[in-house]
């Protein structure tokens, strides 16, 4: 099972002023594309940042997904950063080029500065086609450099998944308890030490001013996987009616 | 002005189970109190990486702030791993044992093992009280360690404000054009040049089939943020009239 981590790329989330939804949305299609999601990393629009942290993360794992910083404007250096990252030049890219240069005209404008930024790419790097907007993200080694936009990066990643190596994807099961955490919590440890192979998750939540528990269970073996959850389900019954 | 960095823990997270909503209530609050956000880091519910991220950030910035993972389950494994990053040991703290002893008693239910796991706390930590489900929260050094349930995360961390040492707010102010950023970005840059201890940024957005930018300054500068804007505004105005 191949394993990966997150780069979320940008000053506005680190001020408060964006919420990221991109981790959710990665996160979810990795479960299914059965790839380990070990950690992410929020940084800021800063060169050494990216630099370090896109050379210490690609080093310790197999994918890289980073999102962020690459528009047209000053505070977009993600690009030239990853580039210089692995030690290579950016250089523009003459189908890229067309391509924007063609939609600007069909609106009659033309390419400037800001708009041939988006046109240049490190060296090496393959594209990754992004239907939402035309300016495409890219791959460099096992670094997927896509947007900050959500519905432009979740275009990127879709189409970057015919580049991953997949495997069988992880299946999550849960029941809700209406019953505290803390009174299953001993039941719940007993069927971890069982299956210590499966992913065990206790979340509490309130519904009606009434506290209830998700029990969550994660695994890509779905056979152990449905044995533990029938487990799971028996020995919760004495303590309520689990809801599936 | 301190600097900080969150740490986000727990497997749900990463699964894309649940969105992360902790980090932009941490974000704003922190640039409300001035203190410096350099990176969030989101790790799963696993002893190795909650002690190795918390030694390296702790001894990298000022203050960190954890989430997740100090319920009743044995999922919960923070605030032993904190613990153990500390190479401190855990022990019971006699007020928070009777706190919720007598708030289970006035329901007519005892203390557990489970239950008992929410008194314990790394030798010498200083409580952070928790107004929301009463088992607090806590700090040792300079990493303050909260739930991840929102709104307790919050009850804690409002209560964990009186022992950050603060500074001048970090000000926002930020204008929106009906125009793509590819087209001012050019004018943006000289502005970002002409004042570069302010932090400028454009975020692209789109209003009922338009395009548009946002374009925020932050510093805790204000007379220099006032002047730049003032600037901003002007140089925009060419473009477009600058919605504020």
């Amino acid at each position: 099972m191949k394993n990966s981590a997150i780069i979320i790329i940008g000053n506005e989330i680190l001020s408060g002023r964006t919420l990221d939804v991109n981790t959710q949305y990665i996160a979810s299609k990795l479960e299914i594309l059965g790839i380990n999601l070990i950690e992410v990393r929020v940084i800021a629009d800063d060169e050494n940042l990216i630099i370090s942290c896109v050379q210490e993360l690609s080093s310790k794992y197999d994918y890289i997904f980073t999102t962020g910083g690459i528009g047209p404007t000053h505070d977009d250096i993600t690009t030239e950063s990853i580039a210089k990252a692995f030690n290579v030049p950016c250089v523009i890219r003459q189908e890229v080029y067309d391509l924007l240069s063609n939609a600007y005209q069909s609106r009659g404008e033309q390419m400037n500065p800001a708009r041939e930024k988006m046109a240049h790419f490190p060296e090496g790097a393959t594209l990754i086609k992004n239907n939402v907007s035309l300016a495409p993200g890219f791959r460099i080694k096992n670094v997927f450099v896509m947007a900050g936009i959500p519905n432009i990066m979740q275009s990127m990643f879709d189409n970057a998944v015919q580049l991953l190596e997949t495997s069988l994807p992880i299946i999550t099961k849960s029941m809700d308890l209406m019953i505290g955490e803390s009174i299953i919590a001993e039941t719940f440890l007993e069927l971890q030490k069982a299956y210590p192979s499966i992913s065990m998750g206790s979340y509490p939540f309130k519904k009606e001013e009434s506290h209830g528990t998700s029990l969550v269970l994660r695994s890509n073996n779905s056979e152990l996987l449905e044995e533990a959850f029938t487990k799971l389900h028996k020995a919760m019954s004495k303590f309520c009616t689990p809801k599936l």
